[in-house]
């Protein structure tokens, strides 16, 4: 039987060369604000690949890779130790098909993080603001009240109402499921004007996750990293909604 | 793993001082009459929250909280005992999002008024007529015969044919599965034209619920806090669609 | 917990007062042809209640009764015995929201008639044809060969591709999951034009199904409780329409 | 209870009888590619069925046969052991009807592929381009790098970025899932115009998997095949349409 969610880590890496006090959150969301920045970092930092993430709750379709071989859609866990300090990484394809999965998988999440000695999650999003606009804003949200200061001392902004009463996804739900494992958590949401993949976002909330974290990381590569990541996410999503008529006509 | 459905308990509340003899539900529902009228309760009374249900059947978001800390979607169990006597109210952001978890989130609403008690459940909702009323009814409904001539005397119309032959949710699944459990299941639901938080049908629900409760509850506030209501709610639903959307394209 | 699915049976009837060789489905369906027919039925022999099935597949509400009532969404087994033979009848509010309870609830009731002693399963529904017939045929299928030539015999039509390769729902599955416990089974499918309640389509499988059984029933009653029926009726479905409506705002 | 997803294996075939090293997929998919590649060899080379698969994720409906009797949706197991070599294929009604359902089923057949000594899994499909080609091309993918080179070698292409990044369903889930079980897999999708059951493409993936087999399979009949298979399809689709229809009127 398969799993609902099933877990590996890379056999070669030693069990204390997975643990972090951190975690950064990047998955697919709105204007890939969060993945860009998460996969900046990991290409920046040279990360390494720790865990894979496999799910029922993925949608039901592999990947091809170049080169022509498959893998099954995944999240995936990378971490960095080194003079710039020690980080985990969640990055994948997607995030849960369902309601109900996007619990379960965030609270995997969190047990993860707790079982690795993270004691500070940050999770990375966009905030859709339907319009492009000058000054691109990083709105945030916290778990604990004590985190505030920090977060508006390094550019984020605590605006009432906004977005809107509530984080969906993961970014909202690692931060709440952390709460009761002590975990601190962090959510960052750069606004960006709609679907692109928007390094303009991207830029403005690594700079303030990387005053955070009190290092520099170059952000020369993020647009053209955007370019490329557009590119790709066109091509999956375009599987996707034909994946949608797809199944409707296999199913 | 994430349970389905986790009750916490407040530690600081002696389990003696969680009963009660009678559980008053306001969960958002038709004009959201339930929710005021419980929450507007639970002020007047200054009742005490003792605990708090979380559930993957909920939507996948946390909500931001003035200040920006963010917590979980839940329900929410407050109880008052005083002068006035002893209840429970079961209010909350938001009710199941599939059908199965509406009876499994309703089967441990019952489950937890048994273990705490309870011999009475009123449900408080809201009867859409589409279009407005000079006068407001309060429709009735009840779980055993012999409570139909008290509700009467209360105020409480029973009248063949509304609702249409069935109330929908925690409001109508409490009230039957409690039957099993010999629990008094009692449903007043105003009259309402649409999906604005209505004042005036809560002020006519909230005179017949205290009639056959034998208490007095000021009834002054209601409609500032409707206005807050609305206001909150407003901004929940527009997230609610916009999750839709977002989920739509990151899941 | 709730369990999925629930069976009670009557404290009242002896073990052996609950079995009969006989079961006949009658469960919601195109143009209620089931419906009407098996509770038609259940009226004239003056059948008794034996058991009562309730499930999370149901839909999420309960039903106000005459007198203001409720009781859960339910399906019903009724028995009746005596000089027109003995005989199961499955009826009820609806069938599964989805197509997983679909196939979890008609294994219940075919391990239900199992346990039971039944030997045949009849399974009564319509068959949509879209458009007025003068001639209201009864389309059959059955689980096994052998079965054929006495449905033929009593009036039944095979129809090479009628109804287009497939039966949905209870009437179908029941024939099917049958099939391993040895139970034959035998679906009659009144010719119906559409949505509304059809006393002519039941009318005409009534005939058939009697002269299956080798009894006579008196259908003089059935088109007026086919007019009771669509009143009724017509309030569940409006009641479906609103509560899909209203899941959608409170969920 | 119903398992979730039962096997059942043909009493009388010996378990040395139902082994075999290679395993050919043709559930139902794009143009029907792969459901006619894989009946049309089964029917060619006389193979034997061997198993059943039946599951509560697909349709909820029977299929009506030749003579009237009914069955339930499944998925069926064939084995073929002769001069020509030993092969199992993967045929079926219908795919799942939900993401999850696809997991658990793909999970399922590895496991049996895994059981019955398979060390190869072909999978076969249909890749939609939306417009007619005079030129099928077989796009390939592959589960191991090292399984290319014989692919393109009897005439399989790869090409980055078709198709779009993904395969969805049984066909794409089998290969990547079988790689923890160290089975490899090939997928070979002929290009089709669309939704029509496609002799020509099927005719073209048969040439590049007998190939593969070292084997040679007379395409005259495909043709005809498909023909008849596209008559049984409508009905199908046609029956499945109407259960849509049905299921939200009688659920």
């Amino acid at each position: 039987m398969m799993e609902d969610i099933t877990i590996r880590f890379e056999e070669l890496i030693a069990p204390e060369d997975r643990t972090a006090p951190i975690m950064i959150e990047g998955l697919p969301g709105i204007g890939h604000v969060g993945k860009l920045v998460a996969e900046h970092m990991i290409q920046e930092l040279g990360a390494v690949r720790i865990a894979e993430i496999n799910s029922i709750y993925f949608p039901p379709q592999v990947i091809i890779q170049e080169g022509g071989t498959v893998r099954l859609c995944n999240n995936e866990i990378y971490r960095y130790s080194g003079e710039k300090g020690t980080y985990l990484f969640l990055v994948g394809d997607f995030q849960s098909t369902s309601g109900e999965g996007h619990y379960l998988l965030s609270q995997v999440y969190v047990d993860i993080c707790h079982q690795l000695g993270v004691r500070r999650i940050y999770t990375i999003g966009g905030y859709g603001v339907g319009h492009f606009n000058e000054v691109t804003r990083v709105i945030a949200a916290v778990n604990r009240e004590d985190l505030r200061q920090q977060v508006e001392d390094a550019g984020g902004i605590f605006s009432e109402g906004e977005p809107g009463g509530g984080i969906i996804g993961a970014a909202g739900l690692m931060l709440g499921l952390s709460i009761p494992l002590g975990i601190e958590g962090i959510c960052l949401m750069g606004e960006t004007s709609g679907y692109l993949v928007d390094p303009r976002s991207a830029t403005t909330v690594l700079s303030v996750l990387t005053k955070l974290l009190g290092i520099e990381i170059d952000d020369a590569k993020l647009t053209e990293r955007a370019g490329e990541m557009e590119v790709a996410l066109q091509r999956l999503l375009e599987q996707e909604r034909k994946s949608e008529e797809e199944l409707s006509y296999i199913g």
